[in-house]
């Protein structure tokens, strides 16, 4: 058994799964939960269940925070602000980036210390490879707790800035949802045609593995601000293709809303002069502020 | 030498690099394009260089076409329809599954043998083990010029159906546009807080290609008819956390158009009932026939 012991608070199925994890990599792990009877089970596997706020949060020195969202982190700790004073508070409730700062200028107003966290997983996936867990806040907070935080997931540590977790969360959920939004038309159009899915499933997934590739030439276009050079498709050609992808929607009866979005701005690119650079060059139209 | 004498005609960036595979690999390799001075490298490397279409279809029995477009294709054809009698037609020029079943049906009462086609993979990859092109249409027709289809690049036979090629090349393309979108987005979020792109882009990359393998899930949903069993991550939470996506889009300056479109089918789900079904179920909402 490790000597550090490790609060839970909040035993969703998230929670749940965090402190299952703790408790097989031998930390003592307190856990509470407002509807106490979802903490039966981990007790009867070694976990101490606390009755109250307050009992969890004395009884060790990090307090790893899993609840629905930041209101209720904020409704839960606020009322124990005294007993954190000291201690280490991980939050690992997803949320916006201005919401992890507003509870880490809280936390420092108290004397707590906070680090913000984004799990990119779902529980099943807790302590397996699959999983990992951003965190953002001070470095040494981060240090001396890292054995208990890499008993639930690997950790990839951003840095200072604590609304680094949940902007890099969810700008990874964001692509992905891009991603499900392409394979959901995909499959519309397959299915238009009595197709079984399973039939394109495979051919699919390593269609996209191989194109995901294009995230990291992207990223070199965007940091040099050049969109113009090595282009192999230029952006007139794909936006005269779109159009294709989008008529075809069309004829085959299937809804192109999830898709129709793109067309506009590669028209407006286009009209823009930006015809024979690459498609990535898109993300300046994203901007809303100068 | 291979014996089978191959004949393109069109030698934009994609016919320029099928023409040369398939010298590179030992076929009789004829080639035309419009406008002539494009086929003189060509010629250089081995190529006999036809002066008209006619000339061009003459010399081989198999002649793969690759121009700009449905009507460049048909423009081009229509002319030597009588030449073309009892010889194979593979159209690896991009077009939708209405198109193709259009031409072959021109084909077949011509008397040529049509074949369909979609490319995926840009020039540079002909030839290399990441590109694979789709074929449909007769399987004997395939199975005769096989030889030659795969010196440009892997072959996937769809089926007799003339319309599967374009219908799958179209549903890969979507989908990868999709994720595109949704890179684009995650990277516009990076950026409003100044890091790097190269330093998100590694990360980003990973995320999806763990993430892609939700594209076989997907389809066994789909084929069942059945979004409610085991469910990891229900809809009704899914449809709230995405609310928190765009707004933080906004708050951090971006703008949320590419995301967007995911959220009112979200909630129209929601509403239906099917809040405690997989994200998977927003594809029944995209067929616009019954
Ligand atoms: N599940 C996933 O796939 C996943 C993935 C990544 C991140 N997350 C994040 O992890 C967090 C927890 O998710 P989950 O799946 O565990 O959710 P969940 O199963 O719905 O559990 C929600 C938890 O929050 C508690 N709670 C709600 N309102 C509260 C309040 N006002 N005061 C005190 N406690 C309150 C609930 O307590 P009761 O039991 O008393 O209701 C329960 O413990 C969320 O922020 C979620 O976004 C989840
Ligand atoms: N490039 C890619 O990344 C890629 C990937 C997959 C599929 N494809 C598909 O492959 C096909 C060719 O693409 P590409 O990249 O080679 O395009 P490209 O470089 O623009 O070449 C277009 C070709 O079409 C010819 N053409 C245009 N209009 C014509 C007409 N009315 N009559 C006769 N010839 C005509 C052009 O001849 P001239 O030289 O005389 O203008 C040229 O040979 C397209 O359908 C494209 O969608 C391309």
């Amino acid at each position: 058994m490790s000597d550090t012991p490790v609060t839970v608070l909040g035993l969703g199925a998230m929670g749940t799964a965090l402190a299952c994890a703790l408790l097989k990599a031998g930390f003592r792990t307190t856990v509470w939960n407002r509807t106490a009877a979802k903490a039966e089970a981990l007790a009867g596997e070694g976990a101490r269940h606390a009755a109250t706020v307050a009992e969890a949060v004395e009884a060790s020195p990090l307090v790893v925070v899993c609840l629905l969202d930041h209101d209720s982190v904020h409704d839960t700790l606020a009322p124990v602000a005294g007993a954190l004073s000291g201690k280490a508070v991980t939050n690992l409730t997803s949320g916006k980036p201005r919401q992890a700062r507003e509870l880490a200028a809280w936390a420092a107003d108290r004397g707590v210390d906070y680090l913000d966290g984004g799990i990119m997983a779902v529980p099943p996936m807790i302590a397996t490879p699959a999983a990992f867990i951003l965190y953002s806040g001070p470095r040494d907070v981060f240090e001396t707790h890292r054995a208990a935080l890499d008993a639930m997931a690997r950790s990839e540590y951003l840095g200072e800035d604590v609304g680094l977790a949940s902007l890099y969360d969810i700008a990874l959920l964001s692509a992905m949802y891009g991603m499900f939004a392409g394979i959901l038309h995909a499959h519309a159009l397959i299915r238009s045609e009595d197709i079984k899915a399973a039939d394109f499933a495979p051919m699919l997934g390593s269609w996209l593995n191989g194109m995901s590739g294009a995230a990291t030439g992207v990223a070199a276009r965007i940091d040099q601000g050049d969109y113009a050079q090595g282009v192999v498709s230029n952006l007139a050609m794909q936006e005269a293709g779109f159009h294709h992808l989008l008529e075809t929607a069309e004829e085959q009866g299937v809804s192109p809303e999830l898709l129709a979005p793109l067309a506009p701005l590669m028209t407006r690119r286009v009209a823009d002069g930006h015809g024979h650079e690459d498609l990535s060059g898109l993300v300046e139209l994203l901007r809303t502020r100068a």
